[in-house]
């Protein structure tokens, strides 16, 4: 064994840049990545009848792609996507996006390095909600959220005001993802594919945190490790390998999609 | 952006109206809409085997479809529908209702309003009726039943006398659901739709409320807010918006439904 | 309303003469009935890989049928059923039985009324078996089982000596069933029907305990009413009108099964 | 009745015996059972997206088959496995490992025993992993890791560098499998039958042991009992049998496997 003394970050460097080479990127058009995130989280639980949205920035500036409201995730293809404007009036006059829409745009217009907003309400992130307590990782796979999660213990009631827009999009700072209490999740990307994976992986958070509770104490992750593990699985291409393969999966059964 | 400084209530006031102007309602009878509610209530969860029984008033005074007994949700069609009336006496003397129905024809008697009443044992409203506990509403998606849900926390044994047709009917009172310990619940609507979404409503409130239970304590919700949100979907169009996507869902796979 | 003033008792008669008269009884050999039962308890959650036995008697004394060992429950058809005979020999020759199904001859010895043995492993019947308690009924879906289950609260190993058919065979005494502590259910029935009943039951009954219990305090029934709804249920000709809904639903994907 | 007075003994070795001259295995090459054991855990919840490596020996020396990055559990074929030696670098040049394979290597060189490892993070086993408490068994079909799962209670971080290869080997000792906090689970086998077997098992144990600590206190078992119920399962022969059933099931919709 030639490597068994070389040091980890050696490893984890080498391990990053093979990753670059052997592993091939899909090509999609935004319209087809929206589309099949809503599907994939749709498979994923992010399913409570008509609420949440997902948006992107679109190629014209201060308009985003988003669902047509009335339209459920599994419902959602690359076609049937709407662009909307900051005040959510479809560009081309067809349909309506969901009025909570209206704080994607408040966080677009305060946070320019974020292309895609993800909003639901899956189960296990609305029962944790009604405790009013932060999401905890304690474990490996749910680090790309370590220390990137803001929490809002105060529900503003229905999110269709231009005061909830203010207070979620101060409430997200500096991280990718926000909790919200009595109410949901809401989780931010550079890329889309950045988006999906967080959305995928707050539930899953929000999951293991409540199966964990029920049981016991949740014990806390060593602050560096954690650290270390968030910047691990939070390169772009690990996003992109990821959700290749959550592509791959929904279009065995959705193909109706793009 | 042109609307960032609208009330929230201005933009509320709008968003109904998009809904109006932009959402179209899908037309069935009713009892296409009676044997679609069955099988969207077994997706959901409303499966104990062939307890249950799910009512409408039929277009004759004093009387309603509802499903023959003997066959699950799974099995409804339009067609299989019975009239039955006040003593659940089919009208073409075919088959027979569930006998529990007759708590049914009580409700119908004391409460004019009601055109429509589902009621169901799913599995975390029988669990939680065990506890001898409320319905606690402290999540935005189950605020349509937010001090909306009556309790008895008496069981009266097997519901198949008058006795119970009285006790629930007055336990009801101006609400729109009843959560019954150690049983099940009972939602009703002015429109099947209504009664439809109150149902689905109800089962996902259950199991918010036990996740959240076994994991913490559950923290209220302010009172304004939550019946600002109560109203803010209980409108009738918000109910045929989402019974209209629930339809779509079911009709993918109970295409021998209607 | 003709009914208003009828007593309960008068109703509850009526709705059972009724339920003979109009739900039709499906025709099948007991062969088909055990092979189906088979089927609808996977479908049911009752899967730990080949742990479990069914058997009923055949038509000659000391005889039974059984699942062959080797093959999951979702594999069993009515043709690869054996018989067997009380040291549990294949009458043909083929195939060998699970050699636990020792316990079912020792049952079927001291209990002349048992027709069929039905003896699982479920998810949550085996994690309820881990707290050493015993089964409580507290909701009316499930009282079937009410004062009706015996607890066999020390562990006496693997259960394929003959040490274990006359501890198991004592303890069930003048009950339909057995809760084992850190091991799993069995259930009896005059009939198959019955038996699958009271297995769908079990573990319906088991789930909805660990979920209440989790998430709260159990509350007890008030025992008249809880054996009044025992005896409501637990008539013959409502097994039959269950276990008919359960085969139409297995048949829909089983139809290798019979 | 023949054997009414035999000794468990007896019956034991006897049932033993039956099983070896009754049930055939299934005749597979290393590569198809590989392939079949992801699609097996794949369908029992081992799915934490691409996290999650299984291996076994290869006919060379040093050498080791194992899933290709970038691939699901589900999208495993006998075909798309690739050979790597003991530094993850594929033998014909193509694809890569799982970087975080490395501490595989460390356990194949300590354990010469051990010709198979599976290292997943399911969702009952990663929650379970968040209480930093060992896996407890306390129900008979969970026996096969009694005093069999070592516990690793300090997570080191992302597993991909030598240090973590050393630590989860020594911890291994001579059991089967580990169970490591705040990550994850850790089996091995003499064939790759075994593993998959320990692998479904574990995450079984998990579940069964959240769902009952949520509830009550769990329960020890008999120390002798537990010990002798674990030798009773542990055989190849029952591996072999219980695995050719995974395989049946996994065939009826994994047709692309093999």
């Amino acid at each position: 064994m030639k490597t068994a003394t070389r040091t980890k970050k050696e490893l984890m460097r080498n391990a990053q840049s093979d990753m670059h080479r052997h592993i091939q990127d899909i090509d999609l058009s935004d319209r087809e990545k929206l589309a099949l995130t809503c599907r994939i989280l749709f498979d994923k639980g992010h399913d409570s009848g008509l609420a949440g949205q997902i948006t992107c920035r679109s190629d014209h500036p201060d308009t985003f792609l988003t669902q047509r409201f009335g339209l459920g995730f599994d419902e959602i293809t690359a076609q049937n996507l709407i662009a909307v404007d900051q005040d959510l009036k479809p560009l081309n006059g067809e349909g309506m996006a969901n009025p909570a829409n209206r704080f994607h745009t408040w966080i677009y217009h305060e946070h320019p390095e974020v292309n895609c907003i993800i909003h639901t309400h899956p189960t296990y992130v609305a029962a944790l909600s009604m405790l009013e307590v932060p999401l905890v990782i304690s474990q490996m796979d749910t680090c790309g959220l370590y220390n990137d999660c803001s929490f809002v213990p105060d529900w503003p009631g229905v999110p269709v005001g231009n005061e909830e827009g203010t207070l979620i999009s101060a409430a997200l700072g500096s991280n990718r993802a926000v909790f919200l209490a009595h109410h949901g999740q809401l989780v931010t990307g550079r890329t889309i594919e950045e988006a999906c994976n967080l959305a995928i992986l707050i539930e899953r958070a929000a999951k293991l945190q409540l199966l964990a509770m029920a049981a016991g104490e949740v014990r806390p992750l060593p602050h560096e490790l954690a650290q270390e593990a968030h910047d691990w699985v939070s390169t772009d291409k690990r996003n992109k390998v990821n959700f290749a393969y959550y592509v791959r999966q929904a279009l065995k059964h959705h193909n109706d999609c793009i």
